[in-house]
């Protein structure tokens, strides 16, 4: 089963992008995964293909209407389509490894990528998206954050990083940030890598990492430390 | 004075991106802000310009090194740079809007895209390193995060939104999620924009957009409205 994505944007010459090289490049080009991206104007109204129109009750920007994002929705998804419809959004819920885990394990996503000031709160409600937030910041559209949410996903699908890669620890994983890593040369700028992994002594290498990845966290990301509590 | 942006990556052709269309892209071609993108490999180690080593101690996959990371720095940041030089990294703090806006306020900034396992530590430490993480998930690479961070501070530069919209309250502006957008058509679905939005009543609507986006806010991220407090 490949991991199929669609894009619903009005910038679908952003796509594949970034995801078109590297990692998630390689893995598209061997059909782990399948990327589409719809243009969204193709269901705009009237012969100036409108997407958008005025706030409702005033304000700057413009919003996109909900029968031209319900029409680029309703062509994009048969009703047998199991993949959650997902509209990528500041005020949606933060984006989680875990949740990173769940959508990668499933059959893909639809992914709308909002613009201007946002969208029609009723195609919202009716279509059922879930909102997603990939951090307390803001984007000039939704594309940006599409890209992040696959690369996240299309790295753990099957065959993407080596069997022995996939498996190991990384940041978030046991709620923990990673700990420091160094490699050759032994010596730099007159600083040293750390006696403890050069002896050879695996608890004690052990030992050292899980203690750097609690200092660590503790230091730069103590709410990690209370979500696991 | 031009907001300027340098980025030490691996995969230099990832740049512009998404930042070449679009607002980012205006700017871009307008010469409101300048990206270049270096290939970190340019100073890799020997025939084979090596980047990476085995991590010290033991475990999978490799660790930037050290020496190829600072010759790197080194030949991009002349001593009089004041750009801040940042890391895009998991373990970095959190990317908020406040962060942004001061980013934004500024020269530009030195981004380095970490790939692999990571980056030898003691670069971070000697070339003062800032490690910024967009949000509490695993990318394939620093790549798409510097792609995240450049795009939330271009759209504050002067010039790059129009003036109305860039002084306008926004997601997380006042640590509150946006209230809920509407726009023509009026019915949709049996759906109606809610009448105080069409009374034309500026004082009604304002009020009523500030009690959505506290509950919103408090529905959604409760964790916000503590940081005000």
């Amino acid at each position: 089963m490949t991991f199929s994505a669609t894009i619903l944007t009005l910038y679908p010459e952003m796509f594949p992008g970034p995801l078109g090289l590297s990692l998630s490049g390689d893995a598209l080009a061997r059909g782990i995964w399948s990327l589409e991206a719809r243009n969204i104007r193709d269901h705009g109204i009237g012969r100036h293909r409108n997407v958008d129109d005025t706030p409702a009750g005033g304000g700057v920007g413009m919003v996109l209407r909900c029968d031209v994002m319900a029409a680029a929705l309703d062509a994009a998804v048969t009703p047998d389509d199991l993949r959650p419809k997902l509209l990528m959004s500041p005020r949606g819920k933060p984006l989680t490894q875990g949740r990173v885990r769940e959508l990668a394990a499933g059959p893909g996503a639809v992914i709308v990528c909002g613009r201007f000031e946002g969208v029609d709160e009723r195609v919202i409600e009716r279509r059922n998206l879930e909102e997603v937030s990939i951090g307390d910041y803001v984007l000039s559209g939704g594309e940006i954050a599409a890209i992040v949410l696959l690369d996240t996903c299309v790295r753990l699908l099957p065959g993407v990083m080596g069997k022995e890669a996939s498996g190991h620890e990384e940041s978030f994983e046991g709620n923990l940030l990673e700990y420091p890593q160094y490699t050759r040369p032994r010596e730099w700028e007159s600083r040293s890598i750390p006696d403890v992994l050069l002896n050879g002594n695996h608890a004690a290498i052990e030992k050292w990492r899980r203690a750097e990845a609690m200092r660590i966290t503790k230091e730069r990301r103590p709410d990690l430390l209370d979500k696991s509590s």
